[in-house]
């Protein structure tokens, strides 16, 4: 294997988590270890940043700055969900192939590191094969990211045990302060999490059970048609029983016609578009309107995915390493790989991390086995506990400055940009 | 002073919060210090279960779980939304009022102590007065608890430090997320806090804030009028100029004619009643219709008032300090009075507990002064953040199991019942 001299690009695109830019940590000091590696430069909001040359230097942030990102949620060099698209608009992905390897050129980037979901990861694949036809080496190895945990290949996604620890820890406390207002009246907690097409954020929440009665009761899993009866009925059994009910939605629950429960054309705002009434309010209009048990919803959106001030200590340092795995891969060679992590023993929980060919990655998605679900589809199994179980392992210390978490906030010192301004 | 020799009952009450097991924590240590406090008991589910002669005996519960209670949410010993209503239902006052005094009279209850908001002050008032009425001594000392921080007299009330503190830091979490994916499209997120009539919690969402242009960038106070232009227009401004605005809204927002702003009759659901909608989701469509910038909601729901895993050090300080002032008042010969915190200084940060009477307490709102808020209604000032910037110092160490919190549960050795069910 040749050695290749050159600059590092990182970037991060898709949705921020917790842990994203532990992996961007992870990439940087990594490649200061490797004089081989010239210049680390970050790009700002991924893609999009990068063909308009908005690249900064990462050797002009301090250390402890960079150690910062470990325990700093969201996307430290901004992301975006831009996609280089040839099917759907070929000539406009063409042009900016072109102008991306411009880019490269003009700042001898030689090592591409993108943090990312499927979508990015189906970038990263572009890139590389293009870096094969137009016969310029540059090492492109995707971070896997994304808090939905639906990559395929790898145990799972750096990002997911935090969003599950947090909301955990959230269904828990709410169960708490429901199970302790709850009097004959009885009462029903409907808590909406996030997840469109896959249910493993929604079935995390199970982790909050410690016994058979606690909460979550319910667990609604986009993977299962809504069954409508069966779902009062068992809120009627366990607000009878319990006197109170803990529901958890995924947000992208499906009725049993595959459209989402959410949606609802016919309700329309004074703007005349379908009235933004997520997945929770309407279960809790259903559970109101047929059981007459008092519901209150919960909504918690951009903070399950951000919520650094509870992230999983585990999911931090898995992050991490598969950032430095990914220069690691990158210094050995590899070019068009996924970093992945790999499960060598779930009791005690031992892993370590691999590499994935990219192309057997971009756009496909992982979705919970049906016999990691009860038959009834309400809640997942012992199996799904503990695989999930792990992840959310060990608290991370955040520094605070007037009770509130310090994260770090990178300087962002521009390069000069060589290019004309992207047409 | 004469020396009254009895039993102690503690009890919940309202909607429950991080703090108010601590202050039952502290009532229950400090009346163990004291020999002519004969037994401890604590009533169930607050006045209700008392009622129904719901007791356990608190001598029977390890010293640990006590002592955990101080980091635990919610209401351990249950709590109601019961009121003695003597205006409205003058008869079934009068007869709870005589089993009340029957259940006191049997378990030689002297010394009487609940924990709770406007309401439960009134019930304490009510039976205060009561016992000089019979010519039974009990000593009747109210806790003060609510996240709304709506008691008059009080600095502030126990409960309402945690919630901010847990509403700041997901407001900078939420805004690092939102506005590491801003790019020129610009985007909104409008987050929902609690609190009907007053705007205490939506305004501590400013905490959050550590420069002018951080987040919270608009705040929506139930005190101010919805000033719809002006709102739509400050979004305007704020997208154009950062591509992002992070709004905080209290959900109890009214309309210019004193209506709430997320009440709307005219929009029912499939069983005929109003569509649950909150605030936010509101606002949303307003921003979305009229500005055409996507945005996204967060209602923080019960999750914001038992996030006991980001609690306040100093509100939890202060809820335990406030149990033990209520024994040693009524030790002292009190009965009547609210335990008040009185601020001595806030720089540095200083403060003591006192009592006031609850005559003055009972049924009345605290609301922000006007010029804790700024001439336009959207954000509140330094004053405000002066007095609520100490509430939030300090962490709780919470311990985990499984990676999520450990938190405390009473045994709930009930008592022998010596009177016949409640008619």
């Amino acid at each position: 294997m040749a050695e290749l001299v050159g600059n590092l690009l990182v970037a991060q695109s898709g949705g921020p988590t917790c842990a994203i830019n532990a992996s961007i940590a992870g990439v940087i000091q990594e490649a200061g270890k490797h004089e081989i590696i010239q210049e680390i430069y970050g790009g700002l909001n991924g893609i999009l940043g990068i063909l308009n040359e908005e690249l900064i230097d990462i050797n002009d942030e301090m250390a402890k700055t960079i150690e910062g990102l470990k325990h700093t949620p969201a996307a430290a060099l901004g992301t975006c969900r831009y996609k280089i698209d040839f099917k759907k608009k070929p000539e406009k992905a063409a042009k900016d192939m072109d102008r991306l390897f411009e880019i490269f050129q003009a700042h001898n980037i030689r090592y591409f590191f993108y943090a990312g979901g499927n979508d990015s990861q189906d970038t990263a694949h572009k890139i590389h094969e293009e870096c094969i036809k137009r016969n310029f080496e540059v090492r492109v190895i995707g971070v896997p990211k994304t808090i939905d945990n639906d990559l395929p290949h790898t145990d799972h996604c750096p990002g997911y045990g935090s969003v599950i620890k947090y909301n955990a820890a959230t269904v828990m406390e709410i169960a708490t302060d429901v199970g302790s207002m709850a009097t004959d009246d009885g009462s029903c907690c409907i808590i909406e999490v996030m997840g469109r097409s896959a249910g493993w954020i929604a079935g995390g929440a199970a982790l909050a059970k410690r016994h058979p009665d606690d909460a979550p009761h319910i667990i609604l899993l986009p993977e299962i048609p809504f069954n409508e009866e069966g779902f009062l009925a068992k809120v009627k059994e366990t607000v009878e029983r319990l006197k109170f009910c803990i529901v958890v939605v995924g947000e992208g629950l499906k009725k049993p016609d595959g459209s989402e429960y959410s949606a609802d054309s016919s309700r329309l705002d004074s703007f005349g578009h379908p009235v933004l009434s997520g997945a929770a309010d309407r279960l809790a209009e259903l559970v109101q309107g047929k059981l007459n048990t008092k519901t209150r919803t919960v909504k918690l959106g951009y903070a399950q995915r951000c919520a650094g001030h509870y992230a999983s200590a585990t999911d931090i340092a898995e992050a991490v390493a598969c950032g430095e795995a990914a220069v690691r891969a990158a210094i050995n060679g590899s070019s068009g790989f996924m970093v992945k992590i790999v499960r060598t023993s779930s009791h005690p929980y031992r892993w370590t991390t691999g590499i994935h060919d990219l192309k057997e990655i971009a756009n496909v998605e992982n979705f919970i086995p049906r016999d990691w679900i009860t038959p009834d589809g309400f809640m997942v199994t012992e199996k799904f506990i503990e695989y999930a179980r792990p992840l959310i392992e060990g608290e991370v210390v955040v520094p605070t400055e007037g009770g509130l978490p310090k994260y770090a906030v990178l300087k962002k010192q521009r390069l000069d940009k060589f290019l004309p301004p992207r047409a």
